[in-house]
């Protein structure tokens, strides 16, 4: 037998693990600062769950793994986190709205590979149902500025409004049924870029006119002068679009964030459940081109989905845990994040060495012991290549006379202290 | 479409799901603390790899959940994260040993649901790769107790060695063919006790003889008298055993734990795998009668699974989150164990709001805006029964006045300060 992974999975070791770890604790401690409480769902769903109509769609639905139970039912692994958090709603008449609520967990799509999209990935989805102002976007902006900041990335936001592009497309001469193949050209503007997007809507014969009116709209720059122009075309849809946008920018110039979101007309967003704002977030030295978080107003899938005759406008953002940590891990290389604070190397004094372990780790310290067996210098060799910043080296001369060296590995400097003092003396050097 | 969960499947909410988070995090901290580093692998694996005889067997192969993919391929959901780890030891030969790990994540077993028994859960594993010292079970054991510590609840570990155990009853005259199926009953004591097994014996035809020598050996209840005792009997296995046992017991002597743990010589331990110590963790008011985390050694897994020549002596223990989370939620009920510490109610002050919350949140504070537009003295009346600490009611004339007023909801009490010393105000409410 093969030892090998399936494609598009893969183990994360260590210090990549350690980096994921501390990513998730990062958009965690978050969450929660913005009051949204932690959510976990199943896995394995029934089937018909997964493929209810307001759910994913024939697209996504392909790429759903099946399977089934010794009592033969019919089932599936989650593609999402958004049909489970439907599914809860509905669940739970009980719960009182709005409901916020993250979760954090594994997904799985059956898809192509390739780079940034991988058959199991950890999704990281906020969302909040039960509010229609805007002032439940504001929150989301705010808490992925802050999430992004707090991860060390620089990102900006790129947002739009659903009724505003659709209305937008029908009043500029985009027949009905061209309108979805040309959003999907429009959605790789940030990937391809406007050059690309006017190749392929060429291709598609899309009307000269209308893509130089498309290229007109979109060569205005400035927020406000944008809003004006759309101002002038007489249609229903853009007003509301322009109106929520208006609101929305509101609250976003009070927190000071509106010079870091983007607004373009021509943002689509892939996924056709979105009703209202959308949003997808990108690195600002465009490391990764493909979006590292996104997002938006679905108001009518969960009341859809849940088809109980009530409404649940709902709105939310999802941070892929695997692309931020890509981001990461070529910003800073996948060097172990040392979390190890002593390492002590008994030589013939294991029982001491474990009681002098305990002791420091009650006291809140990571301690290894070393078990190698090895020569002393490989044991030091790699204490200093794994950056362990204090190391006890512990004989049995030392244990007799309870005096103990603890040795600063940046420096090479020796500390002499009693036995019983270990503690207070390595939180002196630590402080000092 | 009837919305509902598998069976042996749930959803975990709110406070129930807080807890859940807390376990998590108190599990890691400790851990770490340890010096175990973090992994993550697939829950998607080749089938072959599960399969494996060197794997969990046909027990357990009867309860994978098999599936394909697009591509055809045979896969199976990972039901343990032993498998997993044996396969990053392969598929990375330049790992150091001792290798250190622990992972989280979700197992899959398709197998009856009972109480403490679902179709997923998550697993909490710690392991070592490379040692054959019993200074790695002394580590392990030390944890256990440390992280039932931090959780608050009252643990004994019951012990034994295979080597003891397997020595011990065929030295009492327990025919080689009857040797698991005695295992198997002797398993059980735990749990039904001591009569129960011996029922299950005498319907297993096993001697009466044997079964009086077996009841003579567990009514010695002093472990030295008992150790004394077993060395009697003239089986190199028993003798390698108990070698091992006086070795570990030293070690948990100087850690002061030795009179935490039970020795068992009859605790067997279901799987296969294990080839020296092995325990098991159970609470010691019993509120939940199986064991709530186990592990032991098992020095041949790996290093047959590999079969690359080497040796890979391991032991492990391995935490149920989902039973952990039982017995707490048993001991403290399910009640919301809140983390908002401020409350922000807008009225007619959205901006504001979101400005004040924001600044609080940079500060660390969790933070929540009420967006539910409902009656003031019903948003008051659930931040109250949620146990929320403070409440800021955001009028029109404070924002004019510059002057808020922060309810304490234990007391009843207003603070009234300046918009800007909010934050401040709250730090010294809060350290008071």
């Amino acid at each position: 037998m093969e030892l090998r992974n399936l494609k598009g999975t893969k183990d994360f070791l260590q210090g990549e693990q350690q980096l994921r770890v501390k990513i998730r604790n990062i958009l965690e401690e978050t969450f929660l600062r913005f009051s949204f409480m932690p959510l976990e769902t199943p896995t394995i769903c029934y089937y018909d769950l997964l493929a209810s109509k307001y759910a994913g769609g024939s697209e996504i639905l392909k790429e759903v793994y099946k399977l089934s139970d010794q009592g033969k039912r019919e089932l599936g692994l989650r593609y999402d986190l958004t049909v489970p958090f439907a599914k809860v709603i509905g669940m739970n008449p009980n719960l009182s709205m709005p409901f916020k609520r993250y979760e954090i967990g594994k997904i799985f799509r059956d898809g192509p590979v390739k780079p940034g999209r991988s058959r199991e990935f950890i999704q990281c989805d906020v969302d909040v149902a039960g509010v229609k102002s805007m002032i439940a976007e504001a929150e989301l902006t705010s808490m992925a500025f802050e999430v992004f900041e707090e991860l060390g990335l620089d990102v900006y936001i790129s947002y739009n409004n659903r009724k505003l592009l659709f209305g937008l497309l029908s009043a500029i001469g985009v027949d009905d049924i061209m309108l979805n193949s040309t959003v999907l050209s429009l959605d790789k503007i940030e990937k391809i870029g406007w050059e690309g997007v006017k190749n392929e809507l060429v291709e598609k014969e899309i009307n000269m006119k209308i893509i130089d009116r498309l290229f007109e709209i979109i060569n205005i720059q400035e927020k406000d002068t944008l809003l004006l122009f759309l101002k002038n075309f007489k249609s229903l849809l853009i007003k509301e679009g322009i109106e929520e946008i208006i609101e929305l920018n509101d609250y976003l110039n009070e927190l000071e964030l509106l010079n870091r979101v983007k607004l373009n007309p021509f943002l689509a967003r892939g996924l056709d459940i979105y009703t209202g704002t959308i949003y997808e977030i990108f690195l600002r030295d465009n490391s990764i081109s493909s979006s590292i978080g996104g997002g938006g107003r679905y108001d009518n899938i969960i009341g859809g989905f849940l088809n109980n005759g009530n409404q649940y406008p709902a709105v939310g953002l999802s941070f892929g845990l695997d692309v931020i940590y890509e981001a990461l891990i070529m910003k800073y290389d996948s060097k172990l994040d040392n979390t190890i604070d002593v390492l002590i190397i008994p030589l013939n004094t294991e029982k001491e060495c474990l009681k002098i372990a305990n002791e420091l780790r009650k006291n809140g310290l990571c301690v290894d012991i070393d078990m190698s067996n090895r020569k002393l210098n490989k044991i030091l060799n790699r204490a200093n290549k794994n950056n362990i910043p204090y190391v006890i080296i512990l004989g049995e001369n030392e244990v007799l006379s309870n005096q103990v060296s603890i040795k600063i590995m940046d420096t090479g400097d020796i500390k002499r202290c009693d036995i019983n003092e270990i503690r207070k003396t390595l939180y002196s050097l630590r402080s000092s």
